[in-house]
C-alpha cells in the first residue's frame, strides 16, 4: 500500500491560518478527525448530543465553562466534554487548540447560530 | 449531569510512570482512548487490520518505520498509520508519545509476541 509519509507538524499548521473559531482539519483517523482552531473571546453555549469532544490546548489558556464548574486548560492539558454536557469555551488570550471528535461534528453542536461553521481542510 | 472537571495534564501523567512500551490510558472519548507511552529502542513489526492508529510525539524523537519509508516525528508532530499498514516504531532516545485509537487496540496489533501488553489505566 502506498502511504503518505508526511508528518503533521502542529506549529506549522497553526502558522497557516489566523481566523478565529474556525476548525481546520489536519488528520483523519477512521471516521474521526483531528482539527486545529484558534480561539479568543467567548463562544456560545452548546452541547453535542451524540458525541464526546476532546480539547487539547497547544498554546494559550482555555476555560471550558460547564454549567456547574469551569475547567481551565493550559498548554499540554486536555479535557473530554461528555456528550450532552453543555459547555461554552472562553479564551481571554489567543489560544490554539487541538480537537478530536467524529467527522462532521459541528462547532456549535445543537445550538446553531451565526458562529456555526463546518470544519475546513488545511494543508 | 455531574462532570469530572479535572483536566489531564500530559506532563504530570508522564511523570507517574517510567516503564517502556507500556500504554497508559489517560482519557476516553466515546469508544476511543487517549493513551501515553514511553519508548526507547526497537518495537516489533505489526499492523492493525481494523483501525488506523495516531501517534503524537510529546518529547523525544520517534521513527515509524514503514515497509517503504521511514516517518520521523519530533515534538508536536503527529502521524496516522492507516489500517493494515505494517509499521515498526523505533526510538533512539527515550520518547514520550500520545496514542489515539479505539479502545482495546493491542500494541502489537496482529503480530502478538512477548511485547504484547494491554493498555493500563493511569491516574
Amino acid at each position: 500500500m502506498s502511504t503518505s509519509a508526511v508528518p503533521v507538524n502542529l506549529a506549522d499548521k497553526l502558522s497557516q491560518f489566523s481566523d478565529l473559531w474556525s476548525q481546520k482539519k489536519v488528520a483523519v483517523l477512521n471516521d474521526y478527525e483531528v482539527k486545529l482552531a484558534k480561539l479568543k473571546g467567548d463562544f456560545v453555549w452548546h452541547s453535542h448530543e451524540d458525541t464526546d469532544e476532546l480539547f487539547l490546548v497547544i498554546t494559550g489558556r482555555l476555560t471550558l465553562q460547564l454549567r456547574d464548574v469551569d475547567v481551565v486548560l493550559g498548554p499540554g492539558e486536555l479535557f473530554v466534554v461528555p456528550r450532552g454536557v453543555e459547555h461554552c469555551p472562553v479564551a481571554d488570550e489567543e489560544t490554539a487548540i487541538l480537537l478530536f471528535e467524529p467527522a462532521g461534528t459541528l462547532n456549535t453542536g445543537g445550538a446553531g447560530g451565526p458562529m456555526t461553521k463546518a470544519a475546513e481542510p488545511l494543508g
